[in-house]
């Protein structure tokens, strides 16, 4: 079929406002937070309903044609960039909150869905949806679940997965799959909606999602905690949980990050702190006194100089704010901003700190760290500019060593970001040839043509 | 290939100790705890070490044999049940823990590992693992990781689901898949780790298993509630949740249960009292008062007659071991006792309750309920002779309406039993014909000869 005939069936399912083809419109969903080459798709389309959404599909698949569905593209490892010639399947036609149900705890969302709307239409009616990626003001709950994202409150309250009670997702024959269940408990049939979670768009289309609500806690209290080390501040990290408590939140930011967060937002930070923590503990209220006072005993016991707790909610606003500012505050600095993720047991956080000093030094670049200290999931931000190419060259064999050394602590490739195009390279490292052999044959009979987001995870 | 050269084979990888070929050996391992017919096995070959079951998974696959992993054959879905002529693969060779990091807070096992000895291991290090299915004495990890167990904790703990940190298994060409990690945050590759959970032995062969631990309560306390009805006492389950109270278990038994389990085990519980509800709440000391005392008046509202708090450890026990007693207590009454666990969304319950009266008049069959009425997974539990031909007849038509009347409630076939060979034809009815297709085209590829654990989940 021409590119003009498939233009007007596209048309013919969702309206021809929701067929994009100019070169500006395929521009701009030509690229993700990643820092990969752009790749510009043939169309963009914007189904509004779900039957639509099965059309588009199926008609991708009988015409052998990439489909790439994409969120707010917030995602840091490709996984949203196009493939040449293909459709980017727009979600932010489908954004419904469709159901909030208190007494069962639980809502059913299309996936175009923005997190932080969500999030706040749930504390609307007095529960909790815990996962915040840094990208959730955006970021769209589709998108989430295809990424598995994180956030700052993982140490406690776990990822997206956990929360995912069940998907319903369009094959590429354009049959709907259901899997999961409204039910705290469901054990019928495979485990479809936990493969969804982290499958990057490459198994199925998401028409709707259920997912779990909590309680919220009744309080909590933040501390921002100053160390005169990177080492202290994350031997302190290992003694909080090694002392059996999990706060909501444990962040480390080191003191390149510290002065480039004060700068970018005159926020009073310490700035000539080495290391800082913020950390919250949530739950009962005496619950949230006794851990405070622990983890105030364990920050002095391990070389804090100061500990300052917040005092009201503005005060506490302002802790999380700094954080949230850092990866901002960061990529104001250079052209270029390389936002690694990999992870190790939170025991070894200390050792992936003197790693990364190691590799900073060695390679000569400007690494600013930050990140979910208490997962052992830290963000090592490497400042630089692509058009360097003899730095480019460094970065990419500190990214590397990075890898390497998380691997060798028992740790992994990405706790949070993904696979996506940027590390599907280092996929065998990690697992071995048959894991991924396991995966493509999978891949291969669910979608034959290969036409769901190509290039991604198995590459 | 002969049988006596498959033997001999087979003797060559595990020891001719490890191949049990003898009629009585066979016949042990024919059935389990579903009421299915027993299907006899043409082998059973027990590894004791992770190179062996690979060897023993491919050599099957060569052959295409059948084969059926087997751990205590616990489950209640026929999902240990051979397939004639095939291999059981014993796990009890493979019980070691290899691992129990208290800094990380996890665990590495084999899969032969018995749950409660795993759960005490755990314990004598200070952490927790919150699955505890009803089997736990006797079911193994790997069990409970292919059957995804529930157990009495899971309202505020989850289901074993929840603590699969990653996988090692053997696919059927004898490949080691790694999936997962020691990192409480990993999005590296397909989650193949969340889709080994719950399928039944039929994708893979468990090797290792990584769980996640976490701090155990600070306190508990246990009570018994007694209620006037059925139906008072499943409106305060509903009326607990809805007060946004999450207990760590909410266990419900109707009036034929207590006074079965009383007569079983003098535990001197209120035989004349319709309903009660057996709950534990836990966590900071403060938090297990304040949600004690809400629980008390939650109760006396909707109707409650009297509320007994177990005032010290053997009191608790107690309390415990009279809701464990309820399926043994069952059980021992008629020569046939099926136990179901359709779910329901936990609001429902009332609804479930009058759904399984209604049902237990119409087809003239005793029905003892109790189970885990926080989670809306009742275990209404029949008790029947199956050499009685028509009253066989009406508990086929019975299970049927009691699936028939959770899915209209937005329930599931299934809360933590599995599906097995029990449930498979009823799957279509909750999911879809493009589902089962997209679940079968999956396992073809993964198994092309369908040797693994044939017969399960999708027919």
């Amino acid at each position: 079929m021409t590119k003009e005939a498939l233009t007007k069936e596209f048309e013919a399912i969702v309206g021809a406002d929701n067929v994009l083809t100019s070169e500006t419109d395929r521009h701009t969903y030509s690229y993700d937070a990643a820092v990969l080459d752009s790749v510009m798709p043939a169309l963009v389309v914007r189904p509004t309903t779900s039957e639509q959404l099965g059309k588009v599909t199926a008609l991708c698949n009988e015409n052998g044609l990439p489909l790439t569905v994409r969120g707010a593209g917030t995602n840091l490892s490709g996984g949203t960039i196009p493939h040449p010639g293909g459709v980017v399947v727009l979600t932010n036609g489908m954004s419904n909150i469709l159901e909030i149900n208190e007494e069962d705890m639980y809502a059913v969302v299309e996936p175009g869905v923005v997190t932080s709307k969500f999030a706040a239409a749930v504390a609307a009616k007095g529960l909790f949806y815990p996962p915040d990626p840094g990208s959730q003001t955006v970021s769209t709950i589709g998108g989430n679940v295809a990424e598995n994202a994180g956030g700052l409150r993982g140490l406690k309250y776990g990822v997206t997965k956990d929360y995912v009670m069940g998907v319903d997702f369009w094959d590429v024959n354009g049959e709907l799959i259901k899997t999961g269940s409204r039910t705290v408990k469901c054990v019928t049939g495979y485990n479809l909606a936990g493969l969804m979670v982290a499958s990057e768009g490459t198994l199925g289309v998401f028409d709707k999602i259920i997912l779990k609500l909590v309680p919220p806690p009744q309080a909590a209290k933040s501390m921002m905690a100053i160390f005169p080390s990177m080492k202290a501040a994350s031997e302190t990290v290992a003694a909080i949980i090694a002392n059996k408590i999990v706060p909501a939140t444990l962040e480390m930011m080191d003191n390149f990050t510290i002065r480039t967060v004060d700068n970018f937002r005159k926020a009073g930070l310490p700035t000539d702190a080495a290391a800082l923590l913020l950390i919250e503990v949530d739950g009962h209220p005496a619950q949230v006194e006794d851990e405070a006072a622990k983890v105030e005993d364990i920050c002095k016991q391990n070389g804090c100089t100061e500990i300052k707790v917040a005092n009201d909610a503005a005060e506490r606003d302002a802790v999380w704010q700094a954080r949230r500012d850092a990866l901002p505050a960061l990529a104001n600095l250079k052209p270029t901003c390389v936002l690694e993720d990999a992870t190790v047991p939170r025991s070894q956080i200390p050792n992936m700190i003197a790693a990364l000093e190691e590799i900073s030094n060695k390679y000569d670049l400007t690494i600013g760290t930050f990140g979910h200290a208490g997962d052992g999931n830290l963000h090592p931000t490497i400042l630089t500019d692509k058009r360097n190419k003899k730095e480019w060259e460094r970065v990419e064999e500190a990214i590397e060593a990075i890898f390497e050394r998380a691997l060798a602590m028992g740790g992994t490739l990405s706790g949070e970001h993904g696979i996506g195009m940027a590390k599907s390279k280092f996929m065998i490292d990690e697992t071995s040839k048959g894991t991924l052999e396991y995966a493509r044959r999978m891949k291969s009979v669910l979608d034959p043509k290969g036409i769901l987001n190509p290039g991604k995870i198995i590459g």
